[in-house]
This record gives structure tokens, C-alpha cells and sequence, in this order.
């Protein structure tokens, strides 16, 4: 498996994510940034699906956003997640969401991995591997 | 339990449940739909959250809303939520959202009983005594 | 300009979209229909961006959503959107949601046509064309 | 005007704010401080949609969400939210969600103030007072 470690996707908004402001609204970057990084697991050929369903959660405990320029309705965004770090406990990833050259909004999350009674368990070793999860 | 066939709740519109033409986006009427039914069970005495934890989901199988003047950000809306036919294969409610006296939107929902495998069974007997669900 | 009376546009449901059913929930699938609608008009080399912006606000008057299997996270959907009626007053839309060859919802949509201030007025002409909107 | 730097607010957790983890979605937090953010406002007499109607718009630049132990269906919340700092140029927020004394989370946000177009303006003094914003 080759190391993975950054990936970009692209996607359009939806008029549902635009709030009255005429903006996305704000809480819809952290759902981008959740599809980020479903894709750079299927980069891996990981699929956060059968993650899942093998008893390997993995939740955030920790999201920061900075937005620094709106995203509007239909616009193409694309969206670099990166793996910044990965230990037993936890596994960070970093975001950053452009229109063209503009940068929009980056952000930084923190993930542990549950069990299915939302107990902490160690983070697989194959999500630890180099460039992984 | 005395029976309950109609409820009325009060709810505050949020902002990010706005879009950008400065209304309620149209998906948001079915989550106030299916509040009005949980608060409807929770008048009778009973739980949504207990119900499913005992393994009886209740599903859309079917929605209608029609959308007769939009609801704005911040506004007081009121839903009558009620049930119009339970049998042991359905429960049909229907729904009317008002601001003040305004009718904002009607709607009606069949829901079916399902289990944890998504396999349809009997609506439960306590859900179909005279004016419940 | 081809007439596109129908298109059809495919996608992956996202994790947001799920609920603890672990289906996506059903209000969901009203914003899938409005991407359809909205790929549909870009597919005649329209932009509902660009019809907004001159003033022509499309509102959903009336929605209906059968609901024939649940789609789950990750499901790679397809959607056929359809114009089935275009009158001065009203646009009709049917969607059919598929995974695969299985069919997992239908719906139709009627729309209306209004200005900034909510006023209804005619649907405009390069909308009504054979095939359009 | 009283000062009031602090408020509470209580709400209950609605089904299609859940994922298929069957935890609330961690996006949903921002939605419920933007919440708390509005009724702070309204406890001082002042009303966010009028701000935005005489064209103060007071947009996200930054947020931070600590999620300690999730909240789940049903769940009755309780949002502790807090003005911390106010400039001429931001305004500083910090949040802490309870379940009866559990705390569920933390967070802050940062917001500007801007025009109809974007531009940023600065505070306008009735939201510098005292404990205001």
C-alpha cells in the first residue's frame, strides 16, 4: 500500500448548505472535512465503512476552523486533507478548502478511536502505518 | 393514558436552518415534522428513544409538505402534529406549521415499524390503542 | 440548446447524512432532489446561480418523497431527475433514487416562480422551452 | 441595559441531528452555540435578526469545538455560553454544553463584523458595552 498522506477533492455547493447570509454556513466545513478524510482512507484502499463494521470508530475530539472567505452556493471547492500525525491514541489531520487559488477556510481535527461502547481502544496499527489513516 | 391524537409544540427558527433566499430551507419541515411526533408519543407517556431501544423503529415509508408561505429565520413557528390512522401495518400523521395564525405549511407521513435488520413487523398493540402513537 | 428533459447524477451519501438508524435520514433526500434539479438546468447550459441573480427565485410549493429502501453511508447513489409539466405558474419534477439496479426512493417536486420579495410571477419563457427548466 | 455576559439555554437533542455512531454529529455543536450566541443577544433586549436587518452581519472567522463525551437522542442539553472579549474589530465567545452536570463540550468561536458585501466594519458600539454582544 502506497503512503497516502494528502489528498484533494473536489465538490460543489449545495444551495441546502448556504444560510441567509448568502454564505455556506459555517458548520458545513467540518462535514466537508469529514469527507476529506473518508477519501484519503479509500486513497488506501481503507474503506471508513468497513472500518466501522470491524469495531474501529474513530470520533473527533477536537475541530478548529478558520474561515477566511465565504464559500458561496455552486461554487467548485477543493479540499487538501493531510495526515499530520498518528500515535496510539490519536490521529490528526490538517484541512485546507480553496476555490481556484483563493484560500477559503483550514482547519485541524483530532480523532480517537471507540469501540462500539464509545471506550477508547488503541488506533489500529494499520491506520499507523507511514502516510496512513 | 388518556389519548393524545393531536399535539402542539413551539420551536424558534436557527439560523443555520436558512438558506439563501432568506428562508427556512424546504428539507427542514420534515425535521419539524418528526419532532412534533416524538413530543407527540412523549405526551402519551412514551419515548421515542425507548421504543427504538426495544427494537421498534419507526420508518418514513412516505412524506408530503406543501409549502404555503416561507418560515424566516428567528421566527416562532407552531406545529399541530396529529395522528389521522394507526393499523398493524402503518401509522399516518399529519401536520400543520403556523406562525401565529398563519399556515405556513401542511404535510402527512405514513411511518412503518421495522427492526434493527430494516425487516417490516406489526406495529406494536400499545401504539394502536384508540388516539396513540 | 438540446432539449434535457431528464438527467441523471451520481454520488456517495456522506456520514452527516446518516442517522442513528444508520440509514440516511429521510429529509435528505429532498436536498438530493435539488442537486438533481439544479444539474438538470446546468445540463441546458443554465445556472440557477446566475437565475437567481436576475431575479428569478424558484420555490418548492409542494414535495413528496416515497421512501422504498434505506440508503446507508458510503452508498454510491445514482439520481434521475425528470421535468414532467412546465406551465406560466408551476415547474413538476419526478426523481427516482437508485443504488445500482434497486430503486430506493421516488418523488416529485412542484415548483413556483417568485421575485426577491417572495411576489409570485410567470415562469420565464427560456424555462418553458420543450425540454427545459 | 443589564450586563449579561453569560446565558443558558436548554434544548433537546432531535433525531436527524444523530449519526450512525448514534451520537449527535459533531457539526451540530456549532449550530447549537450559534444558538446560545442569539439568546445571549436577546437577554441583553437586542435581537440578531434586526442587527443583520440594519446591516450588521456578524460572521464566523474562527471556531474551536472540545468534544469530551457525546451527546446523544433526546438528550436534554444545557449550553452555558459566555461574551469573553470584545473589540472594535471581534468579538469572542466561549461555550461549555452540559447533560445534567456532565460536561458533553467545549468551545470558542471568533466573529467579525461585516456589510452586506462582505467588508469588514468594525463592532458597532451598542454590542461593546459591558458585557454585551
Amino acid at each position: 500500500m502506497e503512503p497516502a498522506p494528502s489528498i484533494e477533492i473536489e465538490f460543489r455547493v449545495r444551495y441546502a448548505e448556504t444560510d441567509q447570509m448568502g454564505f455556506v454556513h459555517h458548520a458545513n466545513y467540518l462535514v466537508y472535512f469529514e469527507m476529506g478524510r473518508v477519501e484519503l482512507l479509500r486513497a488506501r484502499g481503507l474503506s471508513y465503512r468497513d472500518l466501522e463494521a470491524q469495531g474501529f470508530l474513530l470520533v473527533v475530539v477536537k475541530a478548529t476552523v478558520r474561515y477566511h472567505k465565504p464559500a458561496r452556493y455552486d461554487d467548485l471547492l477543493r479540499l487538501r486533507t493531510t495526515v499530520t500525525r498518528v500515535t496510539a491514541a490519536r490521529i490528526d489531520h490538517s484541512y485546507k478548502l480553496y476555490r481556484g487559488d483563493e484560500l477559503l477556510a483550514e482547519g485541524e481535527t483530532t480523532l480517537a478511536c471507540v469501540d462500539r461502547q464509545g471506550r477508547v481502544q488503541r488506533v489500529p496499527d494499520f491506520l499507523r502505518e507511514p502516510g496512513s489513516a
